[in-house]
């Protein structure tokens, strides 16, 4: 390879000293895969430590789909109503959300639902486009639905449902919808750049997630899987259904899909930059453009493992989650073991971590095989707390 | 192969127009096994559509014994007495059967009792036949007993003693035997050809359940398990011992033993045809001989998962539990994540799904290795519901 | 080898007839490892059946750290403190230890805490020697920290910290050390080889444990293992930091540093001799030196399986757990399924187990790869199983 290529495909922006070995990183696998494109992004005690873009398919000024990662963000918004009261993760549901207690979840809490464990991983029928771009639709029929097993003794990736039900949770104990939330007084404010809504001034920067290019190898992997699409796992992971009244189908890469990323869909719908994700993440650990935005104590509270073991919905998968966070496992370790985030199926991953002080977000485009838990992602994610260890040990910040 | 040889094996019966792949499937198989026999049935929006039977071993008149088939039965029964009242899931097991309080079981609920969370999958001091052929005898052993784990928090296979355990809250709560209410209220009434306890008048008709052949490779495998006797997966799954009175042990399969089919025990002594047992899935779904057994709130609360995770009684399997049903998972997908039944040692599989109104029976002879799970159970019934899902994309039938 | 070598390596001791093919296996194991060497001792109906010793790492008389295995040897001290009432296994901690109910844990009950559901395997900020030396430092700093997990929906190996928790339990519940209790009511006046806290006086007894000799292979496999320091497993695993003190760290075999076995920390700290090791559990299922230490069904309340499945500490390890002991399981069968005890990193077991009513005590010097639930423990106790079911077959003792 000549110089100039090389030159072309390292990676742009910016590494506090101490950081490099991040952008080395970064530049040995932009040139080893000619499409591969990324953004990556870390704040260090409030401070911008990584910036970083490289790669065809994602500038400095790129906003993407984020697809799961979405759903921390949407956290931090129920964070925020828990740390003022207005949502009691103890209540159960409805209190809040009376027509919920149909079909024996009357004492369903607003923990269980919020860590995948109410058995609503998908709705009988289907799920169609309108029940998932407005959460009044989707979560009346959720309500009126019987769970898949007894709330509370198992847990399961509610992969879509689960933004439907928060969002609808939100609604009914505000009156307000949960994006408004998140943009009126956390995003606004703050001036992140990341999205539950894109705004029509901001499509211009929106650069669409490109599919998974697979090697031969996962082709074949991803071919022979054999997910019967009436199971658990099928009918929580398809598309939805057409809509109803012939509507267009909600496109296969769910944040292309303008309506997606316009309702700002809490499962799937997130739009932003990495910046933007680790910004998010950084006004729940220290300040960041304003006052930190949640006490220790909330971040405990909402950071808690409140569901693990073998996933219902997708066995033999180990998982755990918080409040909507996802946490660190050992085969997703993504950061300490106070660390919360989520990682999403392009490949993804946002979180803050208490224990180093650190919020991270990473963007990769295309879709990185095999949709989700990227190892590169934990690859970026481990590069940066060893920058931190070393420069902890030898030279503290304070 | 003579062409004769090829008629001379192919199956009996009947299979509606669209569902021809399953005869041919049944076919397949029967070529290339000459010793392989099987009945398979299924009933679809109450009308019986699939009526097969093939190989030396069984009979278009053949009944046999299905083993752990029979707790799906069984199941029927509990969920009707839910249906009336006479049982409440919620009710703590002491309620109905005050000697159960003993040894630190006086919370344990009906719902656990019967998704194998009592802790109670063997009796100290071993099983002997009159504990499993008189639930009278084995119910007070069981009540004195210490769970293994703490009710409620585990859930392990008990593979002999659900039955006791079923039938003798029943008697404690009814007065009368599970087996009873089964042939006076389900069984006589829709003249459904599966027993809880055969009649001498159809001895005639039982055709000996032949043991597993295994082939090289499985038989060095059945020997290199080490499953110590003492241990809680020997325990539960050893054979019973002598009578204390020195009358005869149990046959080591199980059905063949006369006492075990007269008794009908509900975990592993049930005999029929499989029309007979899809005929008494097909009664929970909807109208068979008679009006619909259960009510489909009823459907939905005893077919909900109750347990799931790592078997303690035999790590390191899943398993999936309702009331006594057992539920579709990713490696035993017999139906649509609704679908509830039970699968039976020697390879025989039945079960409901109200996704797709349909009831499914199949039994085959010899007993099928690994003892559960047959694949080509599973491979039958995918074989239907696929053949369901054409006609509904080509031509709904209603 | 000649037949001096042979001789010369070969287990000294003693065992009663019957039981000759355990002298067998452990000289066969001697001869093929010349440095490996093992205490194995076993009492059957109060009578000791087995007394062995041989390799040049430990004599008759040598006494040495058990690790892990001391939590089963604190298991029996608190199932005396239960059955006397003086700790009432439902009571949640604060009832005692009033401090604990900080950070979300007031509802967390004595059975959760020391079956490791408690969510507290390790501290923030690191462990530090006066943790674990003193329960009434190492306990505060725990008694304020938020739980990994949400109490009780989750358990994970404490392997250090429940120790700690043990003691400082015991400690505010009655005003007495756990180590105390052990040595006034139940090691001194029944003169158990075992000792939580060995005196000066025993010092010169005391054999090193010698660290673990991998093989090439093994020592491949510990190399590739990777657990980052800030995950869960690292962090429950890990070394304590130096003391705040400047105080010199503790010793990397922990038993090894005099601080710890002198402290006799219940988590990692006894010592003693295999036959004192099972002299301990045989108190609790039959009269050892005195009369029977625990009830029949304080045996049973406290051997109850309380955690079961995948270790949120260890994943992806199953894990069974009594009130402090340690249950079989399929790949850890040291017993029937109603034993209980517990290993230790260097190879160490023992357990009770009332079906055979046999004590057990093995301890192996170098530590034994890979550091728990050495093959050779599991060996040696099926071995004596063995030679019990034969003998109970031939000739009853009785």
């Amino acid at each position: 390879m000549r110089a100039a290529d090389v030159r072309q495909r390292a990676s742009r922006g910016f590494v506090a000293s101490g950081f490099e070995a991040v952008r080395n990183k970064l530049d040995a696998r932009l040139l080893v895969d000619p499409i591969y494109s990324a953004q990556l992004a870390a704040y260090w005690k409030g401070e911008l430590v990584v910036d970083l873009v490289g790669g065809p398919e994602l500038d400095e000024d790129s906003v993407t789909g984020v697809f799961s990662s979405s759903k921390g963000v949407a956290g931090i918004v129920i964070a925020l109503l828990a740390e003022r009261g207005e949502l009691d993760l103890d209540a159960p549901v409805p209190r809040y959300w009376p027509d919920f207690a149909a079909a024996g979840k009357e004492a369903v809490t607003v923990r269980q639902l919020l860590s995948h464990q109410a058995g609503l991983p998908s709705l009988d029928g289907g799920l169609r486009p309108e029940d998932l771009l407005d959460c009044a639709v989707g979560g009346a029929r959720l309500a009126a639905e019987w769970p898949r097993w007894r709330p509370g003794t198992a847990f399961g990736y509610h992969s879509i449902t689960i933004g439907i039900l928060a969002e609808e949770l939100v609604r009914q104990a505000t009156g307000r919808r949960l994006q408004e939330i998140y943009e009126t007084e956390i995003r606004a404010p703050r001036d992140i750049d990341f999205y539950l809504g894109l705004p029509e001034s901001q499509e211009p920067r929106y650069r669409a997630n490109v599919p998974i290019v697979p090697t031969p190898e996962q082709a074949a992997e991803i071919a022979g899987r054999d997910t019967p699409s009436d199971g658990l796992f099928g009918a929580t992971f398809s598309m939805p259904y057409p809509a109803a009244d012939g509507g267009p189908p909600i496109d296969a890469i769910w944040p292309n899909d303008r309506r997606v990323r316009a309702a700002g869909q809490t499962a799937v719908g997130g739009v932003g930059s990495a910046k933007g994700l680790a910004a998010a993440y950084a006004t729940t650990i220290g300040e960041f453009n304003g006052p930190r935005l949640l006490s220790p104590t909330t971040v405990s509270q909402v950071s808690q493992q409140h569901s693990w073991g073998t996933d219902r919905v997708a066995p033999p998968l180990l998982g755990s989650f918080a409040i909507l966070f996802q946490l660190p496992t050992h085969t997703n370790n993504f950061g300490s073991h106070r660390a919360f985030g989520h990682d999403g199926a392009g490949g993804s991953l946002a979180f803050a971590d208490p224990v180093h002080d650190l919020a991270f977000g990473y963007i990769p485009n295309p879709m990185q095989y095999p949709g989700g838990s990227d190892p590169k992602a934990l690859e970026f994610s481990r590069s940066i707390l060893d920058c931190i260890t070393t420069l902890r040990d030898d030279a503290p910040r304070t």
